[in-house]
């Protein structure tokens, strides 16, 4: 389908808070990543405070131009939230009761240890009478859908958790129903580690773009991510192809998955294991690696260890090697890598030390200047990075490229010779 | 001023990679708070894609409404960006040249070791003949502010950092002249922990909103967040002390401040510390308490021990308390917390162990049982809890309750000697 001919969906985010700048519209982004991976041309985002007259007025608006319209937020107990109620009066419709919601919201309280279910919260198990109840599993607020004219209203609660599951598992499915035209049969997602958004453009060049097809790239720290769809098996071949060849190096998945989930499941298949020793990233690594479900059968852990003592106690760093070369130094995160594998008995070990700021640089150190090292059965190598951004930005940047390392690794790269203590 | 006279801002935010999820909208963000703070009535944000009808009917939109429209992005110098064009089209005026900002796009060329700027860089010096340009120091594409009607439109480049130094530096004075009566505000935050929103509400009651006041709430996991504003500095004492008083015992903040942080900043003042053994949370806890600058004063480190066999060597767990009671279990939290407070010489240790999910639990010990166990130079004490939720919720939840009891430690409470194993 054309992309102007691609019905057009909007979204519309309520609440105070995003007015006030409270709070990052993250819904915002999930939904219209998720309305044009479905193959809706997005036409538009608003937000709105919980105000009865401004909220009725922009659904007016959103519903004159749209043939689907996402509505989240303000679906909570508290007098402000006021979405049910401003739609059933916009329709001139009452307010009913869903008992399926209800029995999830005594459920929910009873696995909380109460066993009444406050009066005010009975609300949120209420939707406008011309609506189409969604029942929530994830939370307390019910969801709907009402069909207005020619638009196809969802409302979802505005908690990220409970409208993203509620997304994938109801509306997505019903979308797929109502607009079977729509999805382009074939997509591919490509997960890229260690290139910049223009760097993986750049690569990709003029020719990539020959077919016409749907593009997507979306950036992360040290990721990007790219989204390519087409009614043709044959073109989502060729752009495939396209990727193993200029992003080589670079692409560890084509699917859905994170930098950590590519390399435990590489790690779990080969039964090999690997511990970790933070510094500056402070725990953010084995984090990482524990997000993962079923860790546990390549990580068995590893330290941290922020204090230069901790650092010699724990992973045997040597008193003279800190002095001479600085807890952030080549020398220290490799003795930490070694110390740490042999600790926990891992085939590989990580380690980090550096300088994630905003106090602490120098100017031969300066903020941002990170060093990982790694740890095989075979060798030792360390590696210094100079990452830029705030803390935070610094603190993923380095796990990133930690887990950079061990996929390269895993893959059968020779790492720079190099950079060998 | 009350709230329904502020004067009405919004703000349109232009962009495809907006509408298609590719982009967090952090410049919503920022100018929501920036305007909230000058005094406005943030009544609207919308998202627009760099489409010449679309970004007319929404631009014409929203100076209807508006006293103020801040309009970002579409700027650049790709033919795909078209902000100015429209603008121009709209109020039927010609685009001409500001002399200023094209020295400035020279000398960014230049420092870049480029002697030439290419033909079509040549538009980011261009602005509408109605409007008044503002030089933007930071980058090479110009900004500007227009009068249409009753409404000041002020258009600004949508790179963040640039966009935010112009706004600080330009923009902010002129709305404070243009708008000498905005009244400054009073304005409070406040942070809670281990109660819900509908908790918070409940024990707020009616009365708390007898006077007219600005209220947002803004619930995080295990968390949350109020943020209280009115002109009268009386009302918000009144506030604060109602705070004080009905959510006793929640609140860690009367600021815009993590529990980390608050915890951190307690442990810094008294010279104490902390160390962590973690298990279901795998690190998680560390990299909180990391996540603050300066944490090295109150935290030397701590261990993620994922296998039993690492609880026993690192924090000398005894295999039998393992096998009797099993790693998730009072018994066995008590045992890692001592054991790691002695390893890393800590006045306190937190330790925690359980089921994070989605496999691995039973009748017995069930998805989201977690044990955590708090050591002190008196005692050790362990808690069991039940969370509700995906496995990231499961250890978010873990390491806000684990930092929660250090904190009720902290602030002189006796915790619960029931639980005391």
């Amino acid at each position: 389908m054309k992309a102007a001919l691609r019905p057009a969906a909007e979204i519309l985010t309520i609440g105070d808070e995003l007015l006030k700048g409270s709070t990052l519209n993250s819904n915002a982004k999930f939904l219209g990543r998720e309305l044009t991976d479905l193959g809706f041309r997005v036409t538009g985002q608003s937000s709105c405070p919980d105000d009865f007259p401004v909220l009725t007025a922009r659904f007016a608006e959103c519903l004159k131009r749209s043939r689907v319209l996402v509505l989240t937020g303000g679906l909570g107990p508290t007098p402000d939230d006021i979405t049910r109620e401003a739609l059933a009066e916009y329709f001139g419709v009452p307010l009913v009761f869903c008992a399926a919601q209800y029995r999830q919201i005594e459920k929910f309280y009873k696995g909380r240890g109460l066993h009444r279910v406050p009066a005010m919260v009975r609300k949120e198990a209420q939707f406008p009478a011309n609506a189409k109840p969604l029942v929530n599993r994830y939370g307390i607020a019910l969801g709907f859908t009402v069909e207005a004219g020619d638009c196809l209203v969802i409302v979802l609660p505005g908690v990220p958790r409970e409208q993203e599951s509620m997304f994938r598992e109801l509306v997505k499915p019903l979308l797929r129903r109502k607009f079977p035209r729509l999805a382009p049969k074939c997509s591919l997602t490509v997960k890229t580690i260690g290139l910049s958004e223009p760097a993986v453009m750049a690569r990709l060049g003029k020719t990539f773009f020959r077919d016409s097809f749907d593009f997507g790239i979306y950036p992360a720290p040290s990721e990007a991510s790219l989204r390519l769809q087409s009614e043709k098996a044959a073109v989502i071949q060729r752009l495939r192809r396209i990727c193993e060849t200029k992003l080589k190096g670079h692409v560890y998945a084509f699917a859905d998955q994170t930098i950590s989930e590519t390399v435990g499941g590489l790690l779990a298949a080969r039964g090999l294991s690997v511990s970790t020793a933070e510094s500056c990233t402070g725990g953010a690594l084995a984090a990482e690696i524990t997000a993962v479900p079923g860790a546990s059968v390549y990580f068995p852990g590893g330290v941290v260890t922020y204090s230069d003592q901790s650092k010699t106690r724990e992973l045997g760093v040597s008193p003279q090697l800190l002095k001479k070369h600085g807890a952030v130094s080549g020398e220290v995160v490799s003795a930490m890598a070694s110390g740490v594998r042999t600790k926990f008995r891992t085939d590989f070990a990580l380690a980090l030390s550096g300088v994630a700021g905003p106090g602490g640089g120098t100017k031969k150190k300066p903020v941002g200047e990170v060093w990982i090292g790694f740890s095989t059965p075979r060798t030792t190598l360390a590696w210094k990075f100079q990452f830029s951004g705030a803390r935070a930005l610094v603190q993923i940047k380095s796990v990133k490229k930690a887990l950079e390392i061990l996929w390269r690794h895993l893959r059968g790269e020779r790492l720079g010779a190099a950079s060998r203590i």
